[in-house]
């Protein structure tokens, strides 16, 4: 499952280096799509009415997933996964639609979805000579303030209404800077969702393999102004699907790589971020499966979140096998070493040369400076708890100018934070408790017991205790109660007694100053460096390189093929069959009774997943695949186990993406669901 | 906590290398004991009267604990964390002894811990000449099948009675091999525990840490016939205590210390082994904190095994931590280069030269061939499914010949086996569920699904659906069901229809298959490169070495002294009245009410923790430290933080043992637990 799940866990950390292409290699910002390579190895290049058609079909989910337009009336179609908080959230004892599915048999219907938001990008524009003269002459701590200042002014600038989402992209780590324009759709209904056993068939085991056999599918709907979207571009689907040896397209918006951080950065990882994040999670595996066995109800309400968890682990655990691999590893460093000889031997090194210790012993520094950063950002983790952070630090920021504020708070991403407030959603008290207890033992753990942001969290309780008091105190569940601590601005937030903003207000002076540490200390170094990195590359390579993911809209390409594993060959399709043969009764391989009494209507030789070696990445997920004609063959859902490895390199002999193949969507949508509503409108009818 | 819990993690893979010493770091075996160095630097030598009496008064726990005697009746003192399964076996929902403590204050009242065994050593003997002949001119697994059957051979006849117990120890991985002799006591007696509370006073966030306030005691008492057992020697306590500066020892069973393994074995360890461990603990660490909060009685069934979790993940994280700091390990790689320079400079070189470059190559295949071992070795975690495996493999091994056999099986083995068997202790069906289906959800995901020995484990089903069905149906609670299984022999397991025996007969030939490919085919070839390894040290820079750490007597000494922890001096005593300070009435910081009531009668200022520079490791937990009289001073049962590191290399300058203070024990023993028996006993009246 290839979600930019845990926006502060996947995308946080965004690198945006650039890259030296071989093979299909590469995720392409569409105003820097490269039209000739394509057309020398394929015979075919996209004309702009064709790029256009891609940028405005697509879709950003601003939690982090992709999608697209496929009709006329805003019906836009992504994973399973990617809804599956919305229909969590839409569930509750009495009408559990995980369990049963949901397809809205009229428009009457659709239900919204609490908190979602779509993006539609609009324009893109270079400012990169506006950042520059910004930050000129400045290093360090002066250079991120000025960056991050130019920032807010230009974003600003460009946000003149609540409907827009304004953008400045850090491209290939400061060579370039981009304005992304997006219009944004808050009022998004869920249309269709499959079951969750069908929606996640194969579960954690299959979760990153192939041979594949998962409906991860849904369709939500743009609505605006009260009334069905009328997009100007949406996707059409193939009549026949793709062949083996297809060229194919994927759209959409992963999240991060790093395929070009330094050794030393890449150590950094294997040695602490990754271990810490590992154990966290696998802790907070075991507490939600045990905490499921509580009973029916609780298992409801923690499925979604255990998915996600366990779908982080199986990332961060491919991402660790990779930096583990010494062979790999020895070939970065080789590759590194090459460039640097280069380099020295070039007018290039004085300007350049320095760049790798610089960033070396950054990286030694972010050793302990992470950690603590780290730990206080776990605290997010906790739903309500998020919810009273943002409204203790949106009181404070308001209060400062635009450009001195943090980031995420700046004046055009306000609209996005006050929506995120007002949004109403159940939050399960059980699981939250579960969730809080389980960050503040972290935050002990790696503070330690006598530490003073560890005291002003706990005092002398336990994190159990501080845990439930907290969760069973505060009102903030309810939207109304945040409202109006949010427009009671700082005072309000300043006299509250509710405990969870009571604790929120407790460790804020620590977590805003592990942050100050982290990024004006140790990453604005970084920064300053990488960009020298970037530059120097480019100056030595020239500049067919694309950058790093960054959230943004990207297009990669590729064929429909498969590959071999353990001198064994893995075929690039899977048939409806194979999902039969796969089920056992037994969850996560449990068909749900719908599949089975309707087996005899299934054509069961219809193609059902199929892979690729486009270059997709977490954030991809709800990718529409389509052929040269634009038109949707597939949709993305996940990646081969080689391709967490695809972080840090591109591995064009193994590394595939997986999607649901048009065909088997339709054959579902027919036979199994009978959803006839969806299929006309997709149909064109 | 310094436990050499879980036999299977800790001391499983003993390592046996030479070490040259700086400093006082070193685990001496009593019979080469560093005499003279010792008499040049602390004008002291210890006559072999004084040996003699920490040999015999020293006992090992076979569980994987140090102990001494304490008095002519056979009392026994080692940690509370060393008898806390015992003490959980003990109790009930009625009469729960973690909550109350345990004090039998009439001999009637002492109450036998079931499977508790302790030895005493009573002779060592070198059969390194036996052992070289029988393995002359062997190579790979000829080499490891012909040294097991000249172990088995050797240990046959020596254990002439199920009284001994006898072990052929690999010492300087084969550059030395001692047979060693116990005496066996399985009738092992509760005479004092206090509350878990006070046990484990701190918990989790103060293990490993100091300054410490900790009793972590308990006294047990050995039986002879249904007699107190009447020890020739035992340990007398000292009136004073120890100052700082103080020469002081400790004697115990240290489990296992890796200090030369090359830098290769060291890199497995950072990116597999830890890992794959860090991850397995720390998803147990949650299923067993959610599995308490179930109720109560879950609390009181999970306490002593989260404990143990904790433990073994502070050890793992500590670890992982010294190899993952990049200095630590840059100045191994060093050392290593220096010595094997200095080799190929020497007429050694053609002799023990290529020895370094054989075991880079077999550690490489480790990677793949130890996480599917280590998968299967998972099992015994649960103790219902240990006891399966037990019965089943003994049928199968009581088949074959004493020196072809499986080595845990072999004829002087057995009568430790039996015991096991027959032992009765209470068994929770809930938590061995819990256990089993972590564990069997873990070999699915090493192993992959569709691999043989998941779908001999797992059919159709799921880990829950398996696990639950095997502990709810199987008989292997009852001893007498064990018994009858056993005394039936290879017949009565081949018929067999209890669950749990069909599952361990299932996956039985994969086990096995992945320990011989992991023995035979890679650590054979360790063991004999390893070996040459160690006699090219021995060539080039003398005798002055111990061996590894192997479960096995030692004895260390050093001084009583703190260290200094970022600029700041920690001090090498605390006192009582530290112990009321932390104490905040929140576990795990909350001091029973015997304690609170009992206040006032307590001598405050009374040292109660200290540390010393002594070199010890898990398995030391329970050793006395003594002074040069040989009296009881301390009872070690931690380390401090920087101790983790103490796996791979030797601090000397931050390195510290931790202590409860003999006066800290007399004076809670008095005044707070009024435990009179044991006071009279330990002084002689």
């Amino acid at each position: 499952m290839r979600h930019a799940l845990r926006v502060g866990l996947i995308v946080a950390f965004v690198a945006g280096y650039g890259l030296y292409v071989r093979a299909d290699e590469g995720m392409w910002p569409l105003n820097r799509f490269p039209s000739a390579a394509l057309k020398q190895r394929y015979g075919f290049a996209p004309t702009p009415q064709w790029l256009e058609q891609i940028q405005l079909g697509s879709v950003r989910f601003a939690g982090g997933c992709s999608g697209s337009f496929v009709s006329p009336s805003g019906l836009v179609m992504t994973n399973y996964h990617c809804v599956v908080s919305c229909v969590s959230a839409l569930s509750d004892e009495k009408r559990n639609f995980q369990q049963s599915g949901f397809y809205a048999t009229t428009a009457a219907d659709e239900r919204r979805c609490p908190g979602m938001e779509l993006n539609q990008l609009t324009a893109m524009t270079d400012v990169t000579e506006r950042v520059a003269a910004a930050t000129k002459g400045t290093e360090g701590e002066r250079f991120r303030a000025a960056r991050t200042a130019a920032f807010a002014t230009i974003e600003r600038e460009c946000a003149t209404s609540d409907d827009l989402r304004c953008e400045v992209v850090t491209l290939y780590r400061g060579g370039k800077y981009d304005l992304y324009k997006y219009r944004r759709f808050q009022d998004v209904r869920l249309v269709f969702a499959p079951e969750f056993d069908t929606g996640f068939f194969g579960g954690d085991p299959d979760n990153f393999m192939f041979p594949r056999y998962n409906l991860d599918l849904s369709f939500v709907r743009a609505y605006d102004g009260g009334s069905p979207l009328k997009p100007t571009q949406w996707l059409r689907w193939s009549p026949n699907g793709a062949a083996a040896g297809d060229l194919v397209f994927v759209t959409g918006h992963p999240g991060t790589t790093s395929r070009l951080y330094t050794v030393a950065q890449l150590e950094f990882e294997r040695d602490v971020r990754l271990p810490i994040h590992l154990m966290f999670y696998s802790e907070l595996r075991g507490l939600l499966t045990e905490f499921r066995r509580r009973g029916a109800e609780e298992a409801r309400v923690a499925d979604a979140e255990l998915v996600f968890v366990e779908n982080s682990l199986k990332v961060l655990r491919g991402e660790f096998s990779a930096l583990a691999d010494r062979s790999l590893l020895e070939r970065k460093r080789t590759d590194e070493a090459a460039l640097r000889r280069e380099l020295a031997g070039s007018r290039f090194q004085q300007r350049f040369g320095g760049a790798w210790n610089a960033v070396a012993a950054a990286a030694e520094r972010r050793r302990t400076g992470w950690p603590r950063f780290a730990a206080f950002s776990r605290l997010t983790g906790s739903e309500l708890f998020a919810q009273a952070q943002t409204l203790v630090r949106l009181s404070a920021e308001q209060a400062k100018p635009n450009e001195q504020r943090l980031r995420e708070f700046s004046e055009a991403a306000l609209p996005a934070v006050r929506q995120r407030i007002e949004a109403s959603k159940p939050y399960s008290n059980e699981l939250e408790t579960v969730v809080l207890a389980h960050i503040l033992t972290h935050i002990r753990e790696q503070l330690g017991l006598d530490d003073p942001a560890t005291k002003a969290l706990l005092g002398s309780r336990s994190p159990d205790e501080v845990a439930a008091s907290a969760i069973s105190g505060t009102k903030l569940r309810d939207a109304s109660a945040r409202v109006a601590l949010m427009k009671g601005g700082a005072s309000a937030i300043a006299e509250s007694t509710d405990p969870l903003i009571v604790l929120a207000r407790a460790v804020d002076q620590y977590a805003r100053e592990a942050r100050r540490v982290l990024e004006d200390e140790i990453d604005s170094v970084v920064d300053r460096n990488a960009e020298l990195i970037a530059q120097a590359l480019f100056a030595l390579r020239g500049d067919r390189v694309y950058p790093d993911a960054t959230f943004t809209l990207r297009v990669t390409y590729g064929t429909v093929k498969g590959w071999t594993e353990g001198g064994r060959e893995v075929t690039p399709f899977t048939t409806l069959q194979g999902l039969y043969n796969r089920h056992t009764g037994s969850a996560p391989f449990n068909l749900p009774a719908r599949w089975l009494e309707r087996k005899a209507h299934v054509a069961l030789d219809t193609p059902f997943n199929l892979v690729a070696d486009t270059d997709i990445i977490g954030g991809n997920s709800g990718s529409p695949m389509i052929d040269r004609e634009g038109r949707i063959v597939g949709l993305i859902f996940d990646g081969n186990i080689h391709s967490l490895g695809g972080e840090f390199w591109f591995d064009a002999s193994k590394n595939r993406a997986i999607a649901v193949d048009s065909r088997g969507i339709r054959e579902a949508l027919r036979s199994v669901y009978q959803a006839d509503r969806v299929l006309a409108e997709i149909d064109g009818h």
